[in-house]
């Protein structure tokens, strides 16, 4: 019996955004995009894969519910990619393709929470499967992309460069490291998980509505990316904070007002993103530098940027500006939470109580690795915590 | 002694909208507009002028508060364009263009609620000025178009059309009507005054910031806005009512996305404002068809248009999912109020009251006229209930 295979992959955040696909079945992006990899030792998606003669299907477990794979397009599609994949490296009757494949998933982050969960996920469940079949060598960032389009990113740490490319069949569309966490390390994300009921249009259906609809993201996807991705990459090169964070907010609010320019509006960011945008650009104004920025998915949530050396005065301000009613000890999650700057000299004042349910802080990562803490036994039973 | 004018002059909401200017002098836009003129029997803005040479000095009232013409700048350009146009047609020693003038002038509805007050109220000041001259026959909208540059669409009834123009000095920049309001007689506007605290950055600021810093403006002027001029400019002329209230809708939140995409963003739309947008959109849908769009200018109120037949049970619908703790009687101000349909067939879910203040609604008007009622006495000292 072969043994189990289990990897993280991490969560990626564009600071240059991907909204509008050129072609739906082999998710195809309108333009290239710009995001950065997280650490996987805050968040991250875990899967466990094992794959042999002896198993009786195919199945994905995922956060602990059985995944339809027939139905399931794009998760269908993965595994059509690998087999195939295996059959070109390892010829056409290799024993390898005819295997059934087990897979048990899980994110240690809410799922709904609008935190490019599938993008990790989708990451987590081909490089994993790479490691099963020997294909880690392998552009995996182009099987990712068909099964969620930014999960390509994931494949990848540190600053990651996903091309649009030209081609029909998506050959060239690929993503490529910019540079690895190391080359920044001293960059801070902090994720402002906004308390929210509200329902959302899907990404998925959201950006196949803009490219119908919006005229604006014409110009953007001719204009303003090409344009906007050259700087940012530039600004990254050379460690330009402040460049990198105005790019980052303007890249934010285009996307956003193209979803807004959308026919019927795609509307994602709430009273409480906006209240976010509000203050972040009354710190940077009060510093009188861009000390931080900003960027919103296709959800309320914030992803704020910022350097090691201004995180503790500004999480300060922070927690007074959105007080919880937690103890700072559960409020703030992650890394570097304590202790806060004691100095809060620019006397912003509080909103209501309880906007967030939690700030996570966090750092680059470098990307998909192995690890040894299964979610399956070598029997490919589940394991019994899940 | 010379006699006491006094004008009324409406309220005008953009269809097309106006925002960036080429010229902050001359207020000169970046993009055509089009505008409905709304009934002054609803809202308007009220002028009395008294002019001769027994007029100690020129003064100006404003709701009740004196204003200091030397400091405000575009109320000085009026009074001098004026007194131009006046040497112009009656000679250069004519003894009018050294009259003093002294004007009162008051809204009958909130300055401050963001209802495109300084548009009625320059309209209404340079009309009146018109009159007492003799300078009815003038090209007005250029004159007004100079105190608030959306004033110069105030100027015509109905339908109307401020062509941007293209002479550096303005020559061409003016307003003319598309259509009278006896043009599309069944055509409703209904105000949705929203409950609001929030400040907000003025549409001079505003569009001036958009100017500088929003690349989707740039496109928004060159591409999107002559094309969507032309068709709406036909809809109306065709009383294509489907057609006319989705370009409505799509400038609309074409607008508000270039305001999110300036830097720092502006934002104009609250919560209650995308709650009405979401509304109108479900309530098109469970019909199967456009029967009401939305508008919204450099404030949270929202501007819907529907026709006279369709009126009732739209109302019945609103004041349901909308509802005040106030009676329909005062919650529900304006024409044809009375009464509300009985049928309210697509089961809306009602939010939280009092989202409104109130909903005032108004049908097309023909521009500004001259009234008996005046401000002034005939000495030039304000009436008693000012």
């Amino acid at each position: 019996m072969n043994k189990v295979v289990t990897c993280v992959a991490p969560v990626n955040i564009a600071t240059i955004k991907y909204w509008g696909k050129r072609d739906e079945h082999l998710i195809l992006p309108l333009n290239d995009s710009v995001s950065l990899t997280l650490d996987c030792d805050q968040m991250h998606a875990k899967t466990s894969v094992l794959a042999g003669p002896l198993i009786d299907e195919d199945s994905v477990w995922l956060n602990g519910q059985i995944m339809s794979i027939e139905t399931n397009e794009r998760l269908k599609k993965c595994f059509d990619l690998i087999r195939n994949l295996i059959r070109i490296r390892k010829g056409e009757n290799s024993q390898e393709a005819k295997w059934n494949i087990r897979v048990c998933s899980e994110n240690n982050f809410p799922t709904a929470a609008g935190l490019a969960s599938s993008a990790a996920g989708y990451a987590c469940l081909v490089y994993t499967l790479a490691n099963v079949f020997g294909l880690v060598d392998e552009d995996l960032s182009s099987i990712a992309r068909q099964g969620s389009g930014s999960a390509c990113r994931s494949i990848y740490g540190g600053f990651v460069h996903w091309k649009a490319g030209n081609d029909d069949l998506g050959s060239d569309s690929t993503a490529v490291q910019i540079a690895a966490d190391t080359h920044w390390p001293e960059m801070r994300i902090l994720i402002l998980v906004v308390n929210e009921t509200q329902k959302k249009t899907s990404s998925t259906v959201g950006m196949k509505q803009s490219v119908k609809t919006s005229e604006l993201l014409k110009y953007r996807v001719q204009k303003c990316v090409p344009e906007r991705t050259n700087e940012i990459i530039q600004a990254i090169m050379d460690k330009n904070f402040e460049k990198f964070a105005e790019i980052t907010m303007r890249d934010s609010n285009q996307f956003h007002a193209v979803c807004l320019d959308t026919y019927p509006p795609c509307v994602y960011l709430n009273q409480v993103s906006h209240e976010i945008i509000s203050f972040i650009h009354d710190y940077n104004e009060a510093i009188g530098q861009i000390k931080v920025s900003y960027t919103f998915d296709a959800g309320p949530n914030a992803f704020l940027f910022i350097q090691q050396k201004d995180l503790s005065l500004f999480l300060s301000e922070l927690v007074n500006v959105f007080p919880s009613h937690q103890p700072n000890s559960s409020y703030l999650r992650g890394i570097e939470t304590m202790p806060l700057s004691k100095i809060k000299p620019y006397g912003f004042k509080s909103k209501d109580k309880d906007l967030f349910r939690y700030i996570m802080v966090t750092k680059l990562g470098s990307g998909p690795k192995c690890v040894n803490d299964h979610l399956l036994n070598n029997d490919g039973t589940l394991k019994s915590n899940n």
